[in-house]
């Protein structure tokens, strides 16, 4: 896919959070009415949009997808965690649209012994049917899919397990890779390659306190998901679109999952709403002339500003791993890693003289820059009055992320105002456009 | 290159070693007559060796280059530590075969400041000389591309600096890169791609201790130069070969450096020494026909086995970052990194019940399996066999390596048998054959 896209390499999630660490059913909030998603924008324009996989946007019946812009549903409103005692905490469902077709483990089976489940397979069918059925009706759609493989219990179907040299999770890797191939195949054979935009990203850096039997790496980057730390936030991301996107592109736009709503509702010819703040940026003229826009990322967790990128620097404002009480209990956000003053199992504060790393140099996050050095000095000066501005428009009152509470859903929503499931491990948006217009 | 050649993902150096840190002028030995060295028996063979850049196999005449099998030589006898005081300690000289033409610093300008000098163009345009030369004349050659850069102090040619988003560290590498890009063009363009075997290493990891703005990263991989984890010793490695290896391979092989003296004999036609114990092997299976072959890797640091790789397991029968008197100095062969009761600042012995890591899983070496495990058991099962086997067939007596003492450069090449310097960040090795023989 890269090697026929543009790979973003400095590409970022919205948050690097998980779901509550244990009883998802428990959240009781979900995506709120007022906020327009995606789909609910681009089925004003024609487009037929289906979610595949999962939700987490709320599990109550008001928060239902077909409730908000999705006209069709194969998956679950959270990620399979458990098995559960199906006693006060049942299995995660299953939905086929509105209706509940079964749950995790026991309908949908996943075998916590030998690693199998054809989970994938059977979101990758979905996915195929339903972009065929669309292609056969000259139909535009919107295809979110959201896979839940790679998170915690790993799984792989049959064919794929033992196929890589890095255990089960590998495998659900190679499982993933062969079938986003599948989809792009598939694409093409029906002849609509040129006329479908397809965006791969994740949602959050891999989950080291998994590692490595459960979870993945990430590489030379620190730490993994809960932190603000590179390891937790920055993404593969590549945008497919063949005839349109020059292959084998690689570009260094510092790019935010916030930006696919712009981008996308650009590419169906819309424009975001006016009534409301949006924070992504179309990127657009990145993808298709290759060219550079300034902006920065903000690196968000609950509600504070942890760290601001600006170019090749990163700034800390805060910084914090995980807490000593859930250290002393073995659960680690950065195992084998350890940054003096930076991995922080204290809420550290430092927004009088922010740590300061240079990711060009130091991607690793592992080398802060001398306070009292003229390149210090240059680049603060230049990222304190990005954050300024920052802080003067951000609307006041407006709620933000909580680490890990049970508002997080909602709250994220109304900070992201589109629909990118934040708790899937790898994610395919297959937004077709233009196409019949 | 890669795209055009085989990639070797598990390739190893035969040392993670640095010169004695600071004088290498005090070294006193070199590579003895008894040993004998690939251009010597290339020589026999009719081809024209060439080494350009760094030797490191003793500086007194009798260590020589010319008197150790290479026609020609361009370069110095040591990296360019330094700059020296020229009274105790003087730059380091180079040469143009027998003769000394100049000095680092003084007649090869490294400008500390700016980080700029010439010196990869000057041994890129040796290289393109003398392969024009020898192709004008129809004559088989050895080159073999020693160049220093990379190692500290870092510099770059005035049109690579600033090119990358790395620094200074950055932009070496970029030409380093665009210079093999060119060697290789030049062959091609010369007609002799499909005579000329091109393979690339590196003599040992990124030396962290100079990181990250003289210094490199070793990715996911433990640690660094100086250390017998993955960071210090697993290295990239390209063949290529147009028309005899296909293009865009990758290999699993466990690879050694050591490999590339009987693998070069073997494409020229030659057999090993018989008299005397040969450690590496001959990959021209792997590299043309694709096989496995089977065999462990030994990570030694002094005298001592400090690791074996059987398969994707690494048992550590010892562990040493480095001493807790340098530590605290504020030398760090593992900066940012600590995986408990592995990454040791005391020489750790676990021979009794050694320390495995499954490489596939986990290559940054950071989860230890369980001692109890039933597959640790098996493992280990397996690795006490290769072990005891190892140590049954070692030649009694035979030096072995010894960290950083002035014996090094000595004791390396007893056990190696063939002149790869290891002392370079990047080597690219250019053994024509086959060439009107
Ligand atoms: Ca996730
Ligand atoms: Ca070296």
């Amino acid at each position: 896919m890269a090697a026929e896209g543009l790979l973003f390499l400095d590409f970022y999630t919205a948050n690097p959070l998980c779901s509550p660490s244990y009883t998802p059913q428990d959240i009781v909030g979900g995506i709120q009415d007022s906020e327009l998603l995606l789909p609910e924008l681009l089925k004003k324009a024609g487009y037929i949009n289906k979610i595949i996989g999962k939700w987490h946007l709320g599990h109550r019946p008001q928060f239902h997808p077909l409730k908000h812009g999705f006209d069709e549903w194969f998956g679950s409103p959270n990620c399979h965690f458990g098995p559960y005692d199906n006693r006060e905490h049942p299995n995660i469902p299953v939905y086929r649209d509105w209706e509940m077709i079964g749950r995790y483990y026991e309908d949908f089976k996943i075998d916590l012994k030998t690693g199998e489940a054809n989970l994938t397979q059977l979101y990758l069918q979905e996915a195929l049917d339903f972009i065929s059925k669309q292609q056969a009706s000259q139909q535009p759609f919107f295809l979110y899919w959201a896979i839940d493989a790679t998170h915690a219990p790993v799984y792989a179907s049959k064919q794929f397990l033992g196929s890589s040299q890095r255990g089960l999770y590998g495998d659900a890797v190679r499982e993933i890779d062969d079938s986003i191939g599948r989809i792009l195949r598939h694409l093409q054979q029906l002849g609509i390659s040129e006329n479908t935009f397809v965006f791969f990203t994740s949602d959050n850096g891999a989950a080291l306190i998994s590692a490595p039997k459960q979870g993945g790496s990430n590489g030379p980057f620190l730490c993994g998901k809960q932190t603000t730390f590179e390891g937790g936030m920055r993404e593969p991301a590549i945008a497919w679109w063949p005839g349109h996107i020059p292959a084998g592109g690689v570009s260094h736009q510092l790019g935010n999952v916030m930006d696919l709503f712009s981008t996308s509702l650009s590419l169906a010819g819309l424009q975001p709403p006016s009534d409301r703040q949006i924070d992504g940026i179309d990127l657009l003229p990145v993808i298709l002339q290759g060219k550079l826009i300034d902006r920065p990322i903000f690196y968000y967790r609950g509600n504070e500003m942890m760290a601001v990128r600006a170019g090749l620097y990163k700034a800390h404002y805060w910084t914090w791993s995980n807490s000593w009480e859930e250290y002393g209990k073995g659960i680690d956000f950065c195992p084998g890693q350890n940054v003096s003053g930076v991995t922080t199992h204290t809420q550290e504060e430092h927004t009088h003289l922010p740590l300061l790393f240079h990711l060009g140099r130091d991607p690793g996050e592992k080398f802060p820059l001398s306070f009292a050095s003229e390149e210090y000095q240059r680049a603060m000066e230049w990222i304190a009055g990005i954050v300024q501005q920052h802080k003067d428009t951000l609307v006041p009152g407006e709620p933000q992320l909580n680490v890990c509470d049970k508002a997080v859903m909602l709250s994220v929503w109304k900070v992201l105002l589109f629909p990118w499931n934040l708790l899937g491990q790898a994610t395919l948006l297959s937004a077709a456009t233009v196409f019949v217009l």
